[in-house]
C-alpha cells in the first residue's frame, strides 16, 4: 500500500522539491501536498515544470491522523505549532524544514527567532544530518539548514580531531537565490542579482545570520570549537551554495590528511565525497551530494576547506527524504538514486 | 593638437576598454590602435559594440618615436620587452598594464612569473594606485592587477594604523569572466562557468595567485603585515569584483573607525568611496569607482572589509587612463566624468 | 545657468536612467528628481550604483512652474494627468515616456488603456523617433515604446518604399528583465527568469500586447501597412531588446538593396546603424544605439530585418533626452556622446 | 545480465548526458565509453558532475562485435563511417546522434554537408521522433536534430490536417549555449553570450541552417508543406530550446481545436504535452519533455505554435535513450521516469 505522506508548505522552492522527490519515491503510496497560499489551485498551475497532477489542499484539509510521515516546509514559529499539532495526531514521523528545532535551547532560539512555541519539543528533535549525526531514531527530525549542511560537513572532521587547537573558523558562504525564498522582493528581483554579487547578513556593522549559531551549536557538540564566523553572499544563479572555509590553529595537517579524514568519516555514506580537486557549484548542482576538498596556505598557517551543495537538495528538500529513509530503515537513497 | 596615443593589445578585453576611453578623452588627438592577433581587421569587426572606426595595425606599423602616451596591455613577459622599447624610442610615458613591473624585486618576479626581461627598468616603475601611491611622476607606470586594486583600497588605511598589530588577512575574492581574458578555454566555456562558482588558483593542495605576492609586498610599504591569503573564485558574471577580507588583530576598531579612516585617506579622490552599507558588484560594474565597506565580528575579534571594482575599469583600463591624467597633470577623471 | 529640468517617476528604471543622463548633461542647470514611491530618501540609498547625492521629493514639492524641461515617468493613465498639469504650469517642454500620447486616437487608446485622461493633448504630441519622424517641434513629446523603437527604424524604410506590396509583417521580440520594470513580482523572481525564455503577451489564445496598436498606427504614416503580429518573450539579462522581423511581400528585395534604404533615410543621424552582420544585444546595450540588418529567405519570399537597441536607453530615457536635445536646438548626442 | 552498449563520442555534451542516462537504466548491463580526445583519463575527471567511476576509452579499444546497441555522438561524416562498422561488426541497434542519416536523400545530403560517406545505409535508417514516426523497427535509428524534434512535433499535427492550405512557416528558434558543442571558441566564450541574443545562421544575406531541410522533408513526408524558414538565436542560458512558429494560411483554426489536435495525435505518449499555457524553457529544462502550445492572431490571419524542449534530452540524449526502449520492447520512459 505504502506509505501515506503529507506536505506542509508545499508551494515554496523547497516545498515543490518534495513535492517531486516523494512524488516519485517507490514507497510512498499516497501524497497530500497542502499550501495555505495556493489551496485549490493545480500544483502543475503554480509550478508548471512539476508533472504532478494533483492540487495544492487547505492544511486544515488534510487528514493528519491517517499520515505516516510529514514534511513541515513552514517558516520558523508557524513551523513547530503544525508539528506539534502533526505529533499529537499520531503522526509516526515529522520531518521538520523550518529552523524551529534545529537549536536545543529555547534561550538562544529566543535570541534569533523569538520565543518558542513548542519548547517542550525541543529535546525530542533529532538533528537531521545523518553523515555527522547519525540516522534519526524518534519522531521529530530538524532538518539541517543548507548553509549548516555544508558547513558542518565540512568542518565536522575537523573539530572532531583537531579539538581545541583550532583558534579561528571564518565561512566564506555564496548561495543561489532560490536560497532567499520564493516570495518576490526587491532582493530577488532579477535586475537586482544579476551581474552582480553581494554580502548579506550584516547589520549594525555586525555579521549576524541565524545560521551562525546553529553550526556553532553543532561544532561544540563534536569538540571545542571557537565562535564562528559567517558572512553570506547572494549570487546570481538559481540554485547551489559554495563554502569557503578558513581554518587558523597551531598545527595544520596538509591537504590529503585532511582528505583522509573526510574519506574516514565519510565511508559509507553515498552522498558526501571528498576530491582533490576544488568543488564547482555546478557539480552538485540539482543532486543531492556534498562535494569537499581541502587546501593549506602554510605560510599565513591556514586550512582551506571548501564544500559545494545544492541548497534545495542536500541542504534541504533531498537531506529531508534521506532522513526519511533513514529513519524509517530504507536505504538513504532510495527514491534518490538519480541524485547521487 | 592633443596627445599622440598608442594602444599595444588593443584585441583583448582591457585593450578594447583602452580604445572605447581614449576614443572619447578629450586630450587625446591621434590613437594608434595595435594588436598582434587582429592587425588588419576593423577593430568593430572584431567587437561590434565599439563604435571605434579603424583598424588594427600590427605593432611594427606605430611610429612609437611619434608617441606622447602608450599604453601595454600584453601578457607578462612579453610586456617588459615592448615596454623597454617604447622607453628607447622616447614615449614620454608608458602605461604598463601586464604584471611586468608591479613585483619591484627580479628575484620575487621570478619566482612567480620566471627571468624578467627588462630588470633595469623596475627601479623607475611607479605602482599606479593612486590613491595609495600619490600620482605617478616618472615615465614609467605599472598599473596595478585587478585584484590588488581592490584589497589594497581597502587594507592600506588598516595597515597604516594597525601595522604590527594584524595577525591574519584572508582575502575571498570574486570575479567576472573578463578578468580571465578573451582567448577561448573550456574553463570560459559558456556553460562551464553558468550556473556556477568556482574556487581556482589552488594548486598542488595550496593557494598560489600571482597577485599574493603584489598584494603583500605593497602592504608592507605602508607598514609591517602579515602574509596574506589569497583565494580567487570564478562568478557567473561578466565583470567586476567583490573582495571580502578577514582581519584579525588584537585589537579590533568599530566599523565607523574604519570607515573614518577610508574618508580620511581617500578624502579629494573622486573615484574611492566608503559606504555603511556593504557594497555590490553591480554598484561598480561599468564605472571606475571603488566602493569599501566595514563590519565587525566581535565575539571572533575579526573586522570584515569589503571592496568591490570594476576589474576592466578601476581594475585594468580606467586606473590606466586616471594614471595617464595624473602624470600628465589632467583632473583625475578627465574623459572618464561618466564612469565615477 | 543652464536649463531647470524636473523627473517625475525617478524611482522606476527608466526614472534612474534619466537621473543618471540628466544629473551630466552639460545644459541642464538643476534637476529636481521627484518620486511618489520613494519621497524623501537619497537617490543612492534607493540606487546605489547612482553617484548622484540629491532626495527623491514629492512631486508635490516641485515648482512645476519654474521648470524649462519636465520628464514623465509615470505608468499610462497617471501619466496623462500630470502632463496637463505640467503644460498648465507652463513648463516649456515635458517628455512624456508613458504610453498616453503615443496613440494619437482616442478610442484606440481606450481600447487598450482605458479612457484617456486628458484627450485634448492628443493632438499636440509629437511622436518621438526623430529618425523617421523628425525632430519635435511643439511642447509635448510622446516618447516612443521600447518595442516600436527597435520595430519602427527596422520597418518604416521597407513600407515607405514598399507600401502595398507587404503583405504580412511578423515581429518576434526579445527583450531584457528591466522592460517589465522595478516592480517586484513573481515573474521577475530572479529564480523564475534565470535559465528560461517566456513567451509573453498571449492573451485568451491571442498574441495582444499593447505595443502592437503603436507599430500599426505609426508605420500606416508611412504607407500600406498590414496588420502587425507581435509576440514578445522574456530573456534571461536585465537589458537590451533584438527584434526579428519577419516581412512576406511578392516582391523581394536583396538584402544589400535594404541596407542601402537604412543608411539613405538615417543618414546624418548618429545613433541608427545599419551593418551587414547580424546584430547582437551586447552590441548596443548600454548605448543609445539602435543596430539594423536585413537578410532575404528568397526559396520563402520572406525579409528578415534584424534590429536591436538598449530598451532602457534608445527604448526609453536616452531616446527621451535624443528628443529633448533635438527640441531646444542642440546637437542630438549633447549629453550622450559615451553612448553613440 | 542486461545489455552490452557503447557509446561513441561520449566526451561531449550529449555523450555525457548519455553516460548519465545509460549508467541508470535498469536495462543495462554494462556501458563502454569511448572518446577519441578523452581516451584514458576518468570521465569524473573531464565532468566531475558526473558520478560515473569509470575511464574514457579509445574506440578501438571497444570489441564492438560485444555490443548490443551503440551510440554514436560523433560529428556528421565522421558518425556515418562509424556506424557502418558498428552495423558490420554486428550490433544490434544503432542509435546515431549525428546528422547523417537524418536526410533521407544523398544528394540533399551533399548540398548540405558534403559527400555521403555510407549512402548505402541511407534506406534503412528509422528517423527516431517516435511520437510522430512511431517506434524504431530496423537496426538504425537517425536520432532527430535538436531543432526539428520541437519543431516537427508542434507541427506535424498541422500539417496532416491542413496540408496544402498552409502558405507559409516560420520558425523563430532561441536554443542554450550546450547546443553549440564544447569546444571552446570565441562565440561560445562566456563574455560573448552573457547578456546578449545573436540570431546565426545567416549567410551572405540568406538564412541557411542545416536543420531546415531535415525539417521540411519530414514535414513533406506527413502532407503538402511550404518552404520553412528557420531563424536561430542563441541565449544566454545552458540548455533548453524555445520555439515561436508562425504558420499562415488560407482558413485558420482556433487555439483549442490546434490543442485538440495535439492531444489526440499524440495520446499514449508521455513525454510531449499540449497546454493552453505558453511553455516556458524552464518548464522542460532537465527533463524529456516536449511541451506544445497554441495562440492565434485573427486579425493577421496567423495560427503561432509554441514549442519548448531540453536540448540534450528531448532534443538529443533522452531521445535517443527513449528510441532504444522503444526499438527493444521497452516503455517508452523505462530508466527516463525521473525525466517526464
Amino acid at each position: 500500500m505504502g506509505l501515506s505522506v503529507g506536505i506542509y508548505g508545499g508551494g515554496g522552492y523547497v516545498g515543490v522539491e518534495l513535492v517531486r522527490l516523494l512524488g516519485g519515491h517507490p514507497e510512498v503510496g499516497s501524497l497530500a501536498v497542502a499550501s495555505r497560499g495556493h489551496a485549490g489551485r493545480r500544483i502543475r498551475e503554480v509550478y508548471p515544470q512539476v508533472a504532478a497532477g494533483g492540487e495544492y489542499l487547505d492544511p486544515a484539509e488534510v487528514d493528519a491522523s491517517g499520515l505516516d510521515v510529514a514534511f513541515v516546509a513552514y517558516g520558523h514559529g508557524e513551523s513547530a505549532e503544525a508539528v506539534r499539532g502533526l505529533l499529537e495526531a499520531g503522526v509516526r514521523l515529522v520531518v521538520d524544514l523550518s529552523a524551529d528545532f534545529r537549536l536545543p535551547d529555547a534561550r538562544v532560539y529566543r535570541e534569533w527567532y523569538g520565543e518558542h512555541p513548542a519548547p517542550e519539543l525541543l529535546g525530542e528533535a533529532h538533528y537531521g544530518l545523518p553523515e555527522v549525526f547519525g540516522a534519526p531514531g524518534g519522531r521529530l527530525v530538524a532538518n539541517p539548514g543548507c548553509y549548516p549542511t555544508a558547513a558542518i560537513l565540512a568542518l565536522a572532521p575537523v573539530i572532531r580531531r583537531m579539538g581545541g587547537g583550532v583558534r579561528s573558523v571564518t565561512i566564506n558562504a555564496l548561495s543561489g537565490v532560490s536560497g532567499a525564498g520564493a516570495k518576490p522582493s526587491p532582493r530577488t528581483h532579477f535586475v537586482s542579482v544579476n551581474e552582480s554579487v553581494s554580502p548579506y547578513g550584516v547589520t549594525g556593522g555586525e555579521p549576524r545570520h541565524r545560521h551562525t549559531p546553529e553550526i556553532e551549536i553543532m561544532l561544540q557538540r563534536l569538540g571545542e570549537a571557537p565562535p564562528v564566523t559567517f558572512v553570506p553572499h547572494l549570487l546570481p544563479i538559481s540554485r547551489g551554495e559554495l563554502e569557503t572555509i578558513v581554518v587558523e590553529a597551531g598545527e595544520i595537517p596538509g591537504p590529503e590528511e585532511v582528505l583522509g579524514w573526510y574519506r574516514e568519516d565519510y565511508a559509507g555514506w553515498c552522498f558526501v565525497e571528498a576530491r582533490e580537486e576544488v568543488p564547482h557549484i555546478s557539480h552538485v548542482a540539482n543532486t543531492n551530494r556534498a562535494r569537499l576538498s581541502a587546501a593549506v596556505d602554510r605560510r599565513a598557517g591556514k586550512l582551506l576547506l571548501f564544500a559545494a551543495v545544492d541548497n534545495l537538495l542536500k541542504g534541504a528538500a533531498g537531506e529531508a527524504v534521506q532522513n526519511m529513509n533513514l529513519a524509517l530503515g530504507y536505504p538513504e537513497d532510495l527514491g534518490l538514486e538519480h541524485l547521487r
